[in-house]
């Protein structure tokens, strides 16, 4: 007889170790049945055949499930994170989007069934306005910078930043929104208790004081590679868009950023040279049928983000030179004056395509502001820089 | 008795050096009678006001209207140029869809009646595949490097590349494309006798001799900032499309792109860093609802340019590292490894969620190839450079 575990939410933090989140043929089982009954189907066997296959080895090895889940419950306060599932009132509901994506490729689509979660904030009112922001570990320090500051005026405009935990864009845009207050959301692809890598632990130590450090997989888990993909579409699904910053030609950061548009999130891009390898992956991602947006300042992100009826970015600052201040007429008659010629009225209305009375107006009112000199009722162009 | 030009052809010539091409009175004035009759009623002022103003000043100091067409067609032939207009055999007549730009801003849109033309060859024939690289005079290193490169390749696939005559991408284009032998097309703003900056001088002899350099305007015609919108017009007409390379926050380069737009050619730019401010008006492109392209290469300007059916552009080459050629399978054995320990069968299956046998068979595999070693029947990862 094996030892079950009483609880449903022991058993699903029990599943949760041992098969990969997502996972469609669990999620089916799920919804016919009590957690502690899928537990006891794959004890005893009792399961579709793929299922059977994935956890036959660690079924063969634990002899007491119960023990194990209790196990994992340890860790988890352990290391002060705790566990949220669907139905907590800190549960954030946009996750049940991920019913919409269907990818044959990536069997481990659906939505989290639980959370591990390290920091006092509650998840759901963090992710209300939030905002993924993602990118190459090998970022370059534009691609930092960038991600830094859009981080930063995204975080003063009210909006909760949500990342991995990597180095290069992932700890430039954490950095960033803490640098101005924000409670930035880390979503791991590893255990809680030791973010990976380890040299963002201090970022990490900031971001569980500030913010939340969250993972689907129980306390003691490593990264492994299909992780972060399997990662990535919480990334996506928990924010009203992803903008990427930064990505190669293979890169999970587009791997995210897919997901955002499949999952009717915004998906935006920061462009780069196209000199750079670490811009290859932006500049692919908007040649791609996704309707990805090119954005370039933290207003833009707003702007696309909010849609209709939401604050339109402001145009770039004006750079207008003195020229650009004239009326097409007086610029006409400027340029149609020779340097250092002297040219009488009607020669310059004729060159400049302007009626002669028009023209005598204008020269006096160009005459009182500098541009030209008059010289025995001639006209020449005054010394000044002009351009 | 005013002595009128006897020929259509001068009477064209002199009114396109009285009233700025493109102008939409005149156009509609010789839809309805003969270029010698609009000279006629000119010169008695029977002509709509706006226009009849407009001429005034050179009408009252030219007595003899033949005599300046004949100085207009002599100043013509001196500089080794000829007049094209709409019926010639090598009129590009793709011209005529200016007629759909409809710009209540620019009075000037309308096609062109007569080309000044310098160079041998058939201005129809050279710009029947031919694509537009334009962008900013004060362009930078990163944006020449660009513009020389993608005229280049897009000349080595039989393109021809039009532009303005400007320092900057107008230069790096014209070069880049001579560089590969092809025919470039500059279009100016001025007299092609005289082309404007000077400093380009040897480039335009180039021009001159392998390729065409047209303008709307008679020799002696000099530069005025309103004439450089009004040619934009032009490049954007002659052209399959428009690939934007730097511009500034407001930039003629984008005028000719918002042209193309509106004749449903192809927009395109190349993207560049958010913080150059030569790259502000390109990202601006990317923003308006004008459905600009952002292109990286040649390959793909000409995917799409010649969209469906066309050439796909080639997937950039990809980086693959040896890790990305394991499966899934044996990728997440590989990594469920612990670096410098030994581990069983089983327990290795069931830290990657893989079934035993298949674990079995797999690491017998990446044991041939190399990623692991086999110790009393444990399995340990071999020392070589996996990342």
């Amino acid at each position: 007889m094996t030892n079950l575990p009483d609880d449903p939410r022991l058993a699903l933090m029990l599943l949760s170790s041992m098969i990969e989140p997502g996972d469609a043929e669990l999620d089916d089982l799920l919804d016919e049945v009590d957690p502690i009954e899928v537990v006891k189907r794959l004890w005893e066997g009792d399961v579709p055949d793929r299922l059977r296959r994935i956890t036959s080895a660690m079924v063969s090895c634990t002899h007491d499930p119960a023990a194990r889940a209790a196990d994992i419950a340890s860790a988890t306060s352990a290391c002060g994170a705790r566990v949220l599932m669907p139905g907590d009132p800190d549960w954030p509901d946009q996750l049940r989007d991920l019913m919409l994506v269907c990818d044959a490729n990536e069997p481990h689509v659906r939505p989290p069934r639980c959370l591990w979660v390290r920091g006092e904030q509650d998840l759901a009112r963090l992710c209300r306005r939030s905002v993924a922001i993602v990118g190459s570990r090998a970022a370059t320090e534009y691609g930092q910078h960038l991600a830094d500051d859009l981080a930063a005026d995204l975080t003063d405009a009210g909006w909760t930043i949500v990342s991995g935990g990597a180095f290069g864009i992932d700890r430039a845009a954490h950095l960033g929104a803490l640098a101005r207050g924000g409670s930035t959301v880390s979503v791991l692809a590893c255990g809680v208790e030791l973010p990976y890598p380890k040299g963002n632990h201090s970022m990490f130590n900031l971001i569980a004081e500030k913010g939340l450090i969250i993972s689907e997989w129980p306390p003691g888990t490593t990264v492994m590679k299909h992780r972060f993909l399997t990662r990535n579409r919480v990334i996506a699904a928990l924010t009203a868009g992803t903008v990427v910053i930064e990505a190669a030609h293979r890169s999970g950061a587009r791997n995210t950023g897919r997901y955002a548009a499949e999952l009717g999130r915004v998906l935006m891009f920061t462009p780069g040279p196209v000199t750079s390898s670490m811009s290859v992956g932006v500049h692919q991602l908007a040649r791609e049928p996704w309707e990805a947006r090119l954005v370039t300042r933290a207003e833009e992100v707003i702007e696309d983000l909010t849609g209709i009826g939401g604050p339109l970015a402001a145009p770039p600052p004006p750079q207008r030179r003195p020229f650009d201040r004239l009326t097409e007429i007086e610029a006409r008659l400027v340029e149609s004056l020779p340097r250092g010629y002297v040219v009488e009225t009607t020669r310059l209305a004729a060159a400049a395509g302007v009626p002669t009375e028009i023209a005598a107006e204008t020269l006096d009112r160009l005459l009182r502001t500098g541009w030209v000199d008059r010289i025995d009722n001639r006209w020449r162009l005054s010394r000044g820089d002009h351009s």
